[in-house]
């Protein structure tokens, strides 16, 4: 039986000689092909757009980042923007649920290929299990999405009225469980900067989305903290840490900041903190100007934007789990010890060196990123990387550069957030995959450091 | 016997609880502190420092970094210019080599404890032939800076007459072989842009200094190519690969700018870019205005300044072997094999565990002293960027931050010098430790990335 699967793995394998990850891949591209012709339409925008800002456009869709170079607002039109939205949908959930949900409303079997790409897209260990897992986060996802939409209701369509109201709550609410950070204001969500509703819609939708699925679905069936998986564990540890450090840092930097907090109430001031301690790891909302922040706050924010979401979530970066393994494995190497342990749970080698890779290499593709940026742009340092992590990170915040681009900084922009949805994803794959190299080199001896 | 041995080591380190890290980076300290109260002395300097500044020269002078808050030509006397020359000689041939010169030429015999002190100082997989290493690579270098500083003299004596010509060949022979960036003209290196003989010893002597002792040995003894170790040959060609592209990179970048190439004649052109392509990694010297090269240019110098030089050699950074490491296992995980390989030799995990984890660490350095930095300094981020680099890297260049820095500034700075000479290799020493620990928890699955 195993054999069998083998090698039906093997003869649906050779002929296109591709492996999961560049499936993915190859359907994003498709995707996102299909979005800038849909774009392009005339039907699509107020006064037509260039056929770059379609692609970057629907490039930032799909990767769910939220970068524009035109306000979606005031250049598409209704269909252009539920085009952007059933791009940041489909982006956001991940092509290959996505897929699996199509093949079960057709009444189709799921193949073991299917399977093995939906694994890949949700970065999952185990086969088994898959297909109930994306049905029950697609049930779970739009649940959550329909009581979000009428919460911001209530506070939109007395603003907005009844249709404007509900589309916009619609929009929104996609938007941010996505993590994609597109907004129908051109100053995002700076006019709501002290509303309570929309600060805890919003952040709480971001939040649900960008711990992955597999921690939700963990919650959902465990019935005590204990059951609770090692990842899912120090997930929700994290991210509650992290966001309380955000805010404190946001807090106390820009509190005297003329640009943002300063002129801001106290009340309103805790609800712009609170926001932006969230927002930066993936989702990419703002309610106060991200241009007019201190250095320090924007190093920091830069910082939070490269270590992004939870795995197998909506969000980008090098994921909050990476980074954790990280920072405990320097911590246990500073203390001159081997074994790596996190919540009393020892973490592979192979666990470690993953996550440092993956963070050398993300940095190596921001480096290379504003490398290039730093050739064709006219730009300060510090707003060139802030963009080049953003796009990497997926994430859409920006000191204002975007708008500004060259057509070379709008493609190096475009492959940045291309590789930075679907690299760490290849990557983790790639080097967790078993070897299947024959030729054995001898040890060689090397001095580092 | 090796059970005395062990007996004798546990004995030895038991009262002091120290490690061999621990100790170098002691000894360091009180190094730098002796040189700071002589640097402080009224006979030092032509109308006195600052207790602060003093102990920025010093921490600079003994980590060769080369960084300056004063201009050590026109504040420091005759005597306080020979105590920096002091430093950098001791700091550069490393503490632990010095001791055992000391203890050579006091004719004792060096005990356990001090070969592993000093094996540590010279990053040696094993204590035998320590000693003899040690006393061969002081008698090449002293022969080196001799035949050195003859060439110079040819270049200097002409122009600054007999006692200042000698005295500054010599300086500038100890510096440049130390890799320490020191100079006794304001401007640094920069009125001898085009002079070949200034250009070509100073590059060799910044080569030879840098490339590690190890190598210059292994070179020394080997017969033919094939009978070099791994390390020496790729350290052999990665210096030759990184020299060839930077000098071509700044060649290019900086071409037509007329802060820096824009203004020199073809031919002194070809000797600045040759120059600062050699230079950042460690050295530190410069012959054109780093504040005013490109953005792009700079970036590539900050690349560099992170990089570094050899294992243990006079120069700094994460090291070239570490960097060639990890894009070897980075092209290795990319192309979704295991096994990374590097001139036909497999390299093996804890290797590239090593590489990753250093450069990982060093990064979170840099990104603390700019964090740090941006709070306490009124300057662009590309400065403040650079500034930490190059301490950390102890490199020496500065876009012109160092004079203009808070107490604050000199104190992050001092730091990140003291980390960036003596973190690497405490953390290449502390990874590579058997674990002593024996609580052993169950593995724990984590997804990354
Ligand atoms: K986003
Ligand atoms: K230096």
């Amino acid at each position: 039986m195993a054999l069998k699967v083998q090698k039906r793995r093997r003869f649906l394998y050779e002929p296109i000689q591709l492996n999961p990850p560049q499936i993915l891949a190859l359907l994003f591209l498709v995707l996102v092909l299909a979005g800038a012709l849909l774009l392009k339409l005339p039907i699509a925008s107020e006064k037509g757009v260039s056929w770059i800002d379609a692609f970057f456009t629907a490039v930032s869709a799909a990767t769910v980042t939220g970068l524009v170079t035109v306000d979606p607002g005031s250049t598409f039109t209704l269909f252009g923007e539920i085009v952007i939205l059933f791009l940041i949908q489909v982006g956001g959930l991940g092509i290959m649920s996505f897929a699996v949900l199509v093949v079960i409303m057709l009444g189709k079997r799921i193949g073991i290929k299917q399977r093995l790409i939906m694994q890949e897209a949700l970065n999952q260990p185990s086969i088994g299990g898959v297909i109930r897992l994306v049905r029950n986060l697609l049930i779970f996802s739009l649940s959550i999405e329909a009581i979000a939409v009428i919460l911001l209701s209530f506070r939109w369509v007395p603003d907005l009225g009844w249709g404007k109201g509900i589309y916009y709550s619609i929009f929104h609410t996609i938007a941010a469980y996505n993590n994609a950070g597109f907004g129908l204001w051109p100053d995002n969500l700076v006019r709501y900067v002290g509303d309570p509703m929309v600060n805890l819609v919003i952040t709480l939708l971001i939040i649900t989305g960008g711990i992955g699925f597999t921690v939700l679905v963990d919650l959902w069936y465990s019935k005590k903290w204990k059951e609770l998986s090692l990842h899912s564990r120090i997930m929700i540890w994290s991210t509650l840490i992290v966001n309380i450090i955000s805010i404190l840092v946001f807090y106390t930097f820009e509190y005297n900041n003329p640009h943002t907090l300063g002129p801001l109430s106290s009340g309103e001031k805790i609800w712009a903190a609170y926001f932006q301690g969230i927002s930066p790891r993936t989702a990419g909302f703002n309610t106060i100007d991200i241009g007019g922040m201190r250095q320090d706050s924007l190093l920091f924010m830069i910082m939070l934007m490269f270590i992004g979401a939870g795995s197998a979530s909506t969000g980008g970066g090098i994921k909050l789990t990476t980074f954790i393994v990280i920072i405990f494995a320097v911590l246990t190497f500073l203390r001159g010890k081997q074994e790596v342990t996190v919540l009393k749970r020892s973490i592979r080698t192979g666990i470690i060196l993953r996550a440092l890779a993956i963070a050398t290499i993300s940095m190596l593709l921001v480096f290379t990123g504003v490398m290039l940026l730093a050739m064709t742009e006219k730009a300060p340092f510090l707003t060139i990387l802030f963009e080049v992590v953003s796009a990497f990170g997926t994430v859409g915040l920006t000191m204002g550069l975007t708008f500004k681009l060259t057509l070379f900084g709008k493609i190096i922009i475009i492959c940045v957030m291309f590789l930075g949805k679907i690299g760490p994803l290849t990557l983790a794959f790639s080097i967790a995959r078993p070897d299947k190299s024959n030729i054995r080199y001898p040890d060689g001896d090397l001095f580092t450091g």
